[in-house]
């Protein structure tokens, strides 16, 4: 809860933030096909867009989120807001991703909880909530639905697909499927297929949610509940994922809730109180079936799986077309260095211009969302060699990192 | 279950195993003051003894055991057991800890589920299972209890006392604690203190238990029910972190359980399955109090705690007079190389005899229960040097690695 307004509205007014923004709704009545063999008749896609599409509409950038993400990538929807869009750092007049250039387009992805069709959608079919019975969605699906939300609002091609962790791997397979459609690419703190512990990760956050009883097979809202216990320890396994031990240790330490010990299951240590928090928040804010869906999307992301095993990667990326922008973090535990520079080697294999560097942080994976000097040198200077400069707002010498 | 018993009556047969072993009770009812302000006013502990104590009963060597481990650490119960005890690989006839020359004795801690005084037990004082009442244990409380059953077998002083993960750090307390009673110490896989990482872990596992509906408070036993969803949860998240996620890769990789995805949430792919068995097996042979108490001990130990920033733990192990063998595994991200490191610098600051070696396994944390030849050779050419060599059966000369 807000304890004071007037920091938020400043920060609002700030001239590098993109302010108030409100979302949109695109329907789509066309079929859609998934790869798990079922069709999503009709749906919805929720998005927002920051920025101004130039006459030619050569200036979209569009932005795909991560595992519990959503369109609300950058500003306020509320004056009241605490906090903007999951990556404010990053979008904004001047930024990264300057929407004094760019026409900005971020959604919620099929199967998501934030306004675009999932589970928590009506299923027309049966006058039910979709719940369990929404389709498995994969990355590929996902690109095919935003592709046709380019098309919606008449972009032919992206100046640039561009997104972190999950989202990162939406960029590699635009660059696969669409490659006339994508003039760049930035894959962020990405992997280009989950390892054996990823997938393990994921696996207890999924038996925590399916074992939780008030998950109830799926249709948990049908009895006015929630698995709220198996998303909170979802969450919580999660979260340890994102952080690097160090900054765990450095913010937390084995530093007391309070003075002593008490030698009971209560809060002792802060790191638990910390945890705790943030996997009841979660819970209450995030559906289930959403989680279940995006890990699972996580875990079959291969695009390498369909070739033959050596080099299979590099022949994977032989469709692309566009330079890349590859960054891994230094603590990145989840999705490490190695798995970058793996998705690098392929594409020098592939023959792809790549520029690649590693940021040091001490932030683990979540360092992808954090405000970092290089990460923001280096992201900069390569969306500013992002075509095009014509009709925007500013000159982008002025904006050089 | 076991699908043929010939091959596992042959192991038992072989001249490294102690063959057949019967656990024995130690009865104790001098009340045992405990860390958290309460006492235990009688407990029993369960424990097993491998080789002969000689004459002069100082060839006795303490093991002390981890997390989930228990008194069974070599030999076999029954001639149809499948496998042996859980430090089999390094406890027998010219192993690492050779009974030809030692006197074994391996308990099961306080607290714990396999026969001594726990959550399992009745509680005189009310006529019910001690349940979730039963009083929080520590590692010093553990190491106190430890010295009285040394003092009933007529032990003033153990050759070596030895252990891995939370066993290392018994052995630790002990060199503090009764510095005169041990000989050497072997501190293999431990850490001085859990990092925020390796308590967040523990609160994860505890969490899972504590919100199953089954576990009621801890009085699950009265409800004839088991918090197994919980248990098991606590047991995947507890083993991603026993193993490295190189291990993970090449022992499971992307491998899935059949030919196709299904796109469901049965198992899809190995790891999956290995985790849920893993689980589930865990689920129903282990006690959900016992778990939270021994996480709780992880969490509280931290010698150095009492003294001041610089030179803490030096301080701390000031008291010790033995030499110290401290073993890490170059994979083990649990307690990483480096926290080995920090101890072994530490009782060199204390002035301390100490060899260290980091053992190049691709294992993690499981490693220091498994065979591997550096760590045997590193691990037997220590306890060879430990005295005494009289009384003994065979000549130490011919079991030098």
């Amino acid at each position: 809860m807000p304890d004071s307004h007037s920091a938020d509205t400043e920060s609002q007014l700030l001239p590098d933030s993109v302010g108030l923004v409100t979302p949109e709704v695109a329907h789509f009545d066309t079929p859609l096909a998934l790869a798990c063999g079922k069709t999503l008749a009709a749906y919805d896609l929720v998005y927002e867009t920051y920025g101004t599409l130039n006459a030619e509409r050569t200036n979209a950038v569009l932005v795909c989120h991560a595992l519990s993400g959503h369109h609300h990538a950058a500003g306020y929807h509320h004056p009241d807001d605490r906090k903007p869009g999951w990556w404010d750092a990053y979008i904004g007049p001047g930024k990264s991703v300057d929407t004094n250039r760019f026409f900005v387009i971020s959604l919620n992805n099929l199967g998501g909880c934030h306004g675009s069709t999932g589970p928590l959608s009506h299923n027309p079919d049966t006058g039910r909530l979709w719940g369990p019975e929404f389709p498995m969605v994969t990355v590929s699906d996902w690109v095919h639905s935003q592709a046709r939300l380019a098309d919606r609002l008449g972009i032919e091609r992206f100046a640039a697909v561009i997104g972190g962790s999950l989202g990162g791997m939406q960029v590699l397979q635009w660059s696969i499927d669409y490659p006339e459609r994508i003039a760049s690419a930035a894959v962020i703190a990405a992997t280009p297929r989950l390892s054996a512990q990823n997938i393990a990760f994921n696996e207890v956050a999924r038996q925590a949610i399916r074992s939780d009883p008030d998950f109830h097979d799926g249709w948990y809202a049908e009895h006015d509940t929630m698995p709220k216990r198996g998303l909170k320890l979802a969450r919580m396994v999660g979260h340890i994922t994102y952080l690097s031990a160090d900054a765990m240790g450095s913010k937390f330490g084995r530093d007391l809730r309070s003075d002593d010990l008490h030698f009971g299951f209560g809060v002792e240590f802060q790191v638990e109180s910390y945890l705790r928090y943030q996997g009841d928040t979660f819970s209450t804010t995030f559906d289930a079936n959403t989680y279940l869906l995006m890990t699972k999307a996580l875990d079959y992301f291969d695009p390498a799986a369909e070739h033959d095993a050596e080099l299979a990667l590099a022949r994977a990326l032989a469709p692309a077309q566009c330079p890349f922008l590859v960054l891994s973090f230094s603590s990145d535990w989840r999705f490490p260095p190695s798995r970058s520079r793996e998705l690098v080697d392929a594409l020098i294999h592939a023959g792809k211009p790549v520029s690649y560097a590693n940021i040091d942080s001490p932030y683990g994976h979540d360092a992808f969302l954090l405000p970092e000097p290089r990460y923001e040198a280096i992201f900069s200077a390569f969306m500013q060699r992002v075509a095009p400069t014509s009709d925007t707002q500013a000159d982008p010498e002025e904006s050089q990192p």
